[in-house]
């Protein structure tokens, strides 16, 4: 069996089955970021992360070298906003074939480096190598008050299900020029408000699935309350808005949980605290593992494959 | 100009002004790892280090996968022997041809774990991307008593130079099985002798530059002491051992300066501890940044082109 064959995640599952752990693992392989502990009277507990982005895979040829960076740094910092956490210290590794010019790779450094500076991280280290396509692959070290990383697997029976922004189309330019939520997430975590939490970089369906099996639960969404992006929007016609919003990806939007007795505090103080939407899109229910749509008395599964009459329901 | 036409170290020198910083950042960019300060009671400061192996470049196609591992993880473990620090936890990020067996993969991360295993440290996330050729990204945090880091910047004037082990001809399969020498360089930092240590991956010629240039002062070599490996000299023809032994490079064996009058008490106690080999080479000099050989009374200096006399006279 190859690596495509296998998949991401069943891939990862083997190899976490391998690996050795520590008694200071809090959260290892699996969340957004791995949470450790470094010592008995820390305040706060690290957040560790590392992500690339490949040419061809998530950046074309042509793209700027500042926005590489942007995007490069800001994936990764959306995985520690995910946990409400707040970036620290980064460090790059470059791949790079020879005939790059340097001026792209410098551009890609400022591209990171002003975002780096904007939450207040510095970039300390890392390493250069020769390879056949442009990579550019960031390691962060986070951190979050002690015993207060904001997991994917908190969420509970009736918990009320929200996302941040809006969802799909981003490969019209989002994808490169998105804002991660560092701000919201650190926000959301001291509110102590929020059960679980995740960003929103697979798409919708596919990440609200992993929160529901996280979690041991399942989860419906109100199909009417999607916030579908403008850019999704403008991409409908043989796929529908809505299956650009759930299947996508790259939103690097929040996705989390509220206690439905707090809900309506939740909102009031969002509302009071950012411009920035945040949508109630639908609650977590008794089906574990299981993600439905609901619009109205009509409720679905939505599987793997995507979702069988609401597309043409929808369009 | 492209990345080949600068080379790495200027490379590197000119993305370093771009990056910010932090104050808790007790050493950035350009030393084996970098140094970071937790908190104001932390009893230990952290390490961090990034460092890929690239199919190609570092490996062939044929190495074993858990070769492959191996080396990955052991060179980011080198670097945080080469402060004194211990391992404690790792993120991997694999990238991989989509028509890689499942079975490659597995065995390279059974590489990593077994040495993860053996020095404590847990693999606790990561990521895996496709990508042209095979590729392994090892993100290590370690950790060194505080404000006990041992930089590349600490040797002094008459300090006498030691390597570890012996140097040269590491393509001959060395590279793919070295002992990061963690044990030895934390038993070097609390010995509390030595005053700067870094670790020879890029040849003892160049890596010797850069510890003097860090230092402030220069270096001389005492061409009959240095250790050549067997390897090296078996590959002597065209290039004699020595030139190997200065050159090759990924001989991941320790290079570090104790001072003149302490270094016969050293002796003595490295070889009380340790079977391992560790070698008198020569000494620091007030040369600022220049590395010297010497063979009895004739002294030439070292170029980055390298030597013009001595390999004759030493063939």
């Amino acid at each position: 069996m190859n690596v495509q064959q296998i998949g991401e995640d069943k891939l990862i599952r083997r190899l976490k089955r391998l690996v050795p752990g520590r008694a200071d693992v809090i959260s290892g392989i699996g969340d957004d970021c791995a949470v450790v502990r470094t010592g008995r009277r820390d305040p706060y507990d690290l957040l560790l992360k590392s992500d690339p982005v490949v040419e061809g895979i998530h950046f074309t040829p042509d793209a700027k070298g500042s926005a590489i960076g942007h995007k490069a740094l800001g994936r990764v910092m959306s995985d520690l906003a995910a946990m409400g956490g707040e970036p620290l210290w980064i460090l790059v590794d470059l791949v790079s074939p020879p005939t790059a010019s340097v001026a792209r790779i410098e551009a890609i450094y400022k591209g990171m480096s002003k975002l780096a500076h904007r939450y207040g991280a510095a970039i300390v280290g890392g390493d250069t190598s020769c390879g056949p396509v442009l990579e550019v692959h960031v390691f962060a070290v986070g951190r979050i008050a002690r015993g207060k990383a904001l997991l994917r697997s908190g969420a509970r029976l009736g918990d009320i299900l929200y996302v941040t922004g809006a969802l799909g189309g981003s490969g019209m330019g989002h994808h490169l020029r998105f804002e991660p939520r560092l701000v919201e997430g650190q926000w959301l975590r001291k509110s102590g408000l929020v059960t679980a939490m995740m960003d929103v970089s697979d798409g919708l369906a596919t990440d609200l699935r992993r929160l529901s099996a996280a979690s041991g639960i399942g989860a419906v969404l109100d199909v009417a309350q999607i916030p579908v992006s403008a850019a999704a929007r403008r991409l409908s016609g043989r796929r529908s808005g809505l299956d650009h919003a759930l299947a996508d990806g790259e939103d690097f939007e929040l996705l989390f949980t509220v206690p439905c007795r707090k809900s309506r505090a939740f909102e009031a103080a969002w509302h009071k605290a950012f411009r920035l939407s945040c949508t109630r899109i639908g609650e977590m229910t008794a089906k574990s593992g299981m993600v439905e749509l609901r619009d109205g008395k009509l409720v679905e599964e939505l599987t793997r494959h995507g979702y069988e009459h609401f597309d043409h329901h929808l369009q």
